[in-house]
């Protein structure tokens, strides 16, 4: 096995090697743009260490990584349109930088590259592959619409929230494992405990993102804190929050969720205070524990090597554990 | 071989036939409503066309020719919202009953949904098939976004016009009646000679589009007559136009492109005399006449049997010929 840099600069050296016609401008320039604004690039690199960990050839899992990176990206520049959002990664997202009808047809430029990548494979792979990665796609459309739809609900439960950002985020995390076993040729067994143990991981990031966004350091997150809490976003705090609230409390959260004009700041600190108080930051940091330890377990199920899993696992604390 | 509406009755079965998911509602029912709004289902009919003529079973053709439709309604899906068109069949488009972000949606999954239709076919053939699909979907936002560049340039020249309706229009049809052959496990050769055939069908047809416009009866013809000349479309006609004027004719030309004033009757009264002075209506109907020959003259070296030749043949004239 090799470190993360190492996978990190094969799907690097993948995402400069497309080759993009040079006409129409329109459309493959923003995909350039967006395909080289960098990122983790955690799912590709998660398909090239599955692939390796499980005995297969790497160079064989470089396309399939790719397109898991393409079709990741086409979500991203979609879900920018759909959101109004004028940057992402520091820079300006492609409807602002040229327009919407620019981003829309150049993400469906990428969603159908990406099928392509993937379709790069072993002819005997390619069914089950396609398959993967479609069913995948849909359900990602699902948790954004799902995402969408809770904006303007206040009686989300926490089992939709979590259904939402398993569909939304985590069965990406686990078909870009799933695609590398299979072009390992890895047993059904593995490859879908391999599978298991990204959506599990794929939970615990996403509620470290929205436990960070509250008690993050601001010198190591990146985004700004308490933005959750000014927007009124319904993460797995807020939605815990409404369910553990009672009488005064109750009174002051919605008082909070209602108010428009205090300081920024003050909102953020009384919130944060009165999730403190509700044992949310103890509840939050135990839902993330737990998934990282189902993660743990089902990594271990698929008995790769010594070797693999301690790599696997650096990849689970990193994530789920993270600062930033 | 059967008649057109034996084959539009198995595109509808399989399009009622469509098992959607209940939720997210927003996400499934646009859909839903897009393929229900019907139209000639002109691409999949060719595809059971095709399988049939080759020798091929229908019934493995079926899921492909769905998927084939469900791609094409995709497209008009997105271009309605690139183009703000309200109306489509009749009936308001998907961004004006529901909004643009449904509407962005629900096609990128439709256009999974296409791609794993077109996957439903026999191992041996997963490959070629989405390969050939995915070609062709990138050909055609190739021509959506040349299409969308001509409408801010005046230099367009008439071989920009064909390439640009080429990918936007004929090699879904192209697409269309290959994938038939595919399924039929047809010889390459007999698969390019369809392939070509419908790209050349698809190609009269659009200059048809172009010329009933202008010259078709207000009776029979779907839409208003002269609605391109009122909209400076750059039509097969205006760009030709704009090649085969000079003097007088090209003032006058020039006077009606910038003329925003006069009643809407009198600039298509105008614009149709100068495009009769100018010899178009014989050009266009030349150029009409010499693509479909040639679909006549690839339909033939395929070889096919002269029972199916007549069908083909049959849809040629009714397409390339056709009055509405």
């Amino acid at each position: 096995m090799h470190d993360y840099n190492y996978y990190l600069r094969l799907v690097e050296g993948a995402v400069s090697n497309i080759n993009y016609p040079s006409r129409p401008a329109e459309l493959y320039k923003p995909i350039a743009y967006t395909m080289s604004q960098g990122g983790k690039r955690v799912r590709p690199v998660l398909t090239l260490m599955t692939c390796e960990a499980m005995g297969g050839d790497l160079n064989k899992a470089v396309d399939v990584a790719l397109g898991i990176e393409l079709f990741h990206n086409f979500t991203l520049l979609h879900d920018d349109v759909m959101d109004r959002a004028d940057v992402r990664r520091g820079k300006p997202t492609v409807h602002c930088k040229w327009n919407d009808n620019v981003a829309i047809l150049s993400g469906d430029a990428m969603l159908t590259m990406a099928t392509q990548a993937v379709s790069r494979v072993d002819a005997d792979i390619v069914q089950p592959m396609v398959e993967l990665f479609n069913d995948t796609a849909m359900k990602v459309y699902e948790g954004q619409q799902f995402d969408m739809d809770f904006e303007s609900r206040n009686d989300v439960t926490v089992d939709e929230y979590i259904e939402m950002i398993r569909l939304k985020t985590s069965v990406l995390l686990g078909c870009a494992c799933k695609a590398g076993a299979l072009v390992a040729h890895a047993t059904e067994e593995n490859a879908n405990s391999i599978y298991d143990m990204a959506v599990n991981l794929g939970l615990a990031f996403q509620l470290q993102d929205d436990y960070l966004d509250v008690w993050g350091d601001p010198a190591t997150f990146g985004k700004e804190i308490g933005g959750d809490i000014v927007n009124n976003k319904k993460t797995f705090l807020l939605i815990n929050a409404r369910d553990h609230s009672a009488g005064n409390d109750a009174i002051e959260l919605n008082r909070w969720l209602a108010d428009t004009t205090s300081p920024k700041q003050e909102k953020i600190k009384a919130v944060t205070a009165l999730y403190e108080k509700l044992g949310l930051k103890d509840l939050a940091r135990n839902a993330i524990v737990n998934y990282s330890h189902n993660a743990l377990d089902l990594l271990h199920e698929t008995k790769m090597s010594y070797d693999a899993y301690k790599v696997f696992e650096g990849i689970i604390n990193r994530l789920a554990d993270r600062e930033k």
